[in-house]
């Protein structure tokens, strides 16, 4: 994943990514430095990569990077060229480490970075409103209105003839022309992403960001998330309604509209054309086809296939749930 | 309608409507100055009308109107004194024309005329908080408190003994006496109203307006949007808890109580003492009678008549759902 | 019920009780000036106290309160230490008075003793936004953080280690250590308890209020109102998504997962290592066991006992949902 946002802290010495992974019964023999974290098909040989389910066996036996968290059982697919760190937890390892190299993309506090934007250049190219905040790493193009209260946090880009309302919030987002996001809206937070731990849960960090493309509208009181290791994206001229709830990873296709009040949950994938009734809940890590449409109240809990209508909780063909009810 | 807030930018010459549709193969006799777009019903000689659909041929044969938005097929229901202008999409052709006479009513930018309270006369009047703004054409009655960094944004009439909270925005919207409404809210901004277009949908105006009558009070984080070319309505004392949306043409009666996180889609009718639990929804253009409850969750999809109790997905009779389940 | 933050107006004299109630065919003997109103449990001799269902008749029989508001049909079960006072209906009684001695805690006006934290004692001690206001009685612990147009208003305590983000409004809360509240959330108003009553609703004062124990982490856009008589609590490390709503008197317990857009309406009881799932709702007055999960989308309308695994609206065994559908 191209990451723009996230510096990234790498390199980082090997013995000190084991040290705080508290892993003192293996034998640095070199003390070499690791430049980033990486998934096992993306890794070079200066990164560490991680290994925890046998689905992807295939791609281990091809990984570039020389380190990889894994397990007892899994350590023997990895090439001579790997050299395996066996973990308890491949997962909650991989985020304490990815913690370490991005150490900005765990805590979403304020960003007391930000200035009045009466102190920046866009003062001279942005109409905008009173108590309106700028923070670092903001790009914003010709013709854009920004309302009052707003703060664009950083690491923001916002194209060409874009309208942000009043009361919003935006960090970690590349935001594209003719884009309309309306007020009191929360846009590229970290996502609801963390390992379950008694009395302490551990975060893990969130080094995606939101994507939305050009012609787009988001309406009052929604909230995008921003991905944790892919990006949120909200496809070329798609509407959301108000109070809609887009969690991390998601990524919805073109030309689609969805109603108030819808939830789509984690890593969901929304195809092109796609309309989604008042309410609807998608379930996470599911694919909604294209040209689907998504009766209003309903749970999708399913991948959904291509040109389908579909309603109810579960949802299922719409002419069934009709006839049933 | 009445319309208090939306400015007409009518008379305007009848060529110059043409030429915005793009119709060059009519003839324009005499160019003559069109003062509005009405309704067949209460348009008057120097106004454009629409025609689109059998269901107003009697209305149609009585229309004052000049000219008229219709189709091949519906052209020769109109009367003489009429003459039709023929359009591929009647509804597409209405919601140009009303944006030419109402250009303010398509997008809602954030209103930057609004200055704070402190530089207007409403700073001896109402007890507000700090960072409060007000726009044009804006009234405020007896006794009233606005909370901090809250936008009464221009075209607002608020009664007398109201509340609004903080951190709330408000526009194009008339308020009655005794109203309440909380924090976080937006009230009056336009509603999820367009045409489907492939690449770029296209937006229709919204020239009505939001009503809260007398004794209301809406919960946190909610929103109200205006009507397109009727009303929002929310009858005296009705009360809405917190992160409700109400989508717009919806009308609610009196004294009815609807719990957190319902939403009620556009164009719905609901009546009196109407109580809707917690997270249910109503569906578009339906219509829930007086004296009607509506269980938590519950999906409403028909119209319900009075005097009823229903629940489930899509709501049945209360007594029948728990039975059933 | 321990009540730091709202003031107690008593002691009151008994005619001016009475007066308030309209009750004129009471002879007062003795106009003795009560101190409080409390249920039948916790009052003293000079409380007042309230008593409406035979339920709690064993309670009544030992109550130390020489005042009780009841009916006919109950003054009987009261001792003869206790003077009934009869009234046609006790709930609205019990209301009216409360807010005798409670008058603040009937109205969530915005908090106009509100001032900016850089005229406060806090401007040394914690990282703050723009815009940042505090009112009276907070109290904010070490190494904390504000963001940009957040109000602490009155009546808040807050522990070592939070990060409270921008646009929140927190009153009448004890908020613990190692506290995440995000963006956008209102915590502590009032909840939606009135009684009904046509032309004019009447509320009901809230003298709860809100405690988030420790290592909590509170959505963006969150609602979570304080209780009416008792408190709403969220127990120590449990998280909540975006936009998810607590209504008055909830309790939920420890390390619970709380997913996106959910809603608790009042009075229900959580357990701890409670899992549930987006756009999910529970009932008011119910009981949510320990280790618990519910399935996006649910409604839950009855107890669950602990260790259950429930889906479906209304809920019930997931693997029969699932084989069901």
């Amino acid at each position: 994943m191209s990451n723009p946002f996230f510096k990234n802290n790498g390199p980082i010495l090997l013995s000190d990514i084991l040290s705080n992974l508290h892993i003192t019964n293996y034998d640095v023999k070199e003390n070499i430095k690791i430049d980033d974290i990486k998934d096992l098909h993306n890794s070079n040989k200066l990164d560490i990569t991680f290994f925890h389910s046998n689905k992807y066996k295939e791609v281990a036996k091809n990984t570039k990077a020389s380190f990889c968290l894994t397990t007892e059982s899994l350590k023997n697919e990895l090439p001579n060229s790997c050299t395996p760190i066996l973990v308890k937890n491949v997962l909650v390892s991989v985020s304490k480490i990815t913690s370490i190299f991005y150490p900005d993309a765990i805590n979403d506090y304020f960003d007391d970075s930000s200035i009045d934007i009466n102190e920046t250049d866009f003062k001279d190219k942005v109409l905008y409103g009173k108590n309106v905040l700028i923070g670092k790493n903001v790009s914003i193009g010709a013709n854009c209105k920004i309302g009052h209260n707003t703060i664009i946090e950083k690491n923001v880009s916002i194209g060409d003839n874009c309208s942000i309302g009043s009361n919003t919030i935006i960090r970690n987002s590349l935001i594209s022309n003719n884009v309309k996001i309306l007020d009191n809206c929360v846009v590229g937070k970290h996502g609801f992403g963390f390992f379950p731990n008694k009395n302490k849960n551990l975060r893990y960090p969130h080094i995606g960001i939101v994507i939305i493309e050009e012609n787009c509208e988001i309406g009052c009181g929604s909230t995008i998330d921003r991905g944790s290791m892919s990006n949120t994206v909200i496809g070329k001229n798609t509407y959301l309604d108000n109070q809609i709830h887009i969690a991390h990873n998601v990524k919805i296709g073109e030309n689609s509209i969805i109603a108030g009040q819808v939830g789509i949950a984690g890593s969901a994938i929304i195809g092109s054309n796609v309309k989604i009734g008042g309410q609807a809940g998608i379930s996470g890590h599911i694919k909604i086809g294209n040209n689907v449409e998504i009766g209003g109240g309903s749970g999708v809990i399913r991948n959904i296939p291509d040109n389908t209508k579909v309603m109810g909780y579960p949802a299922k063909n719409i002419r069934e749930f009709l006839r049933n009810n």
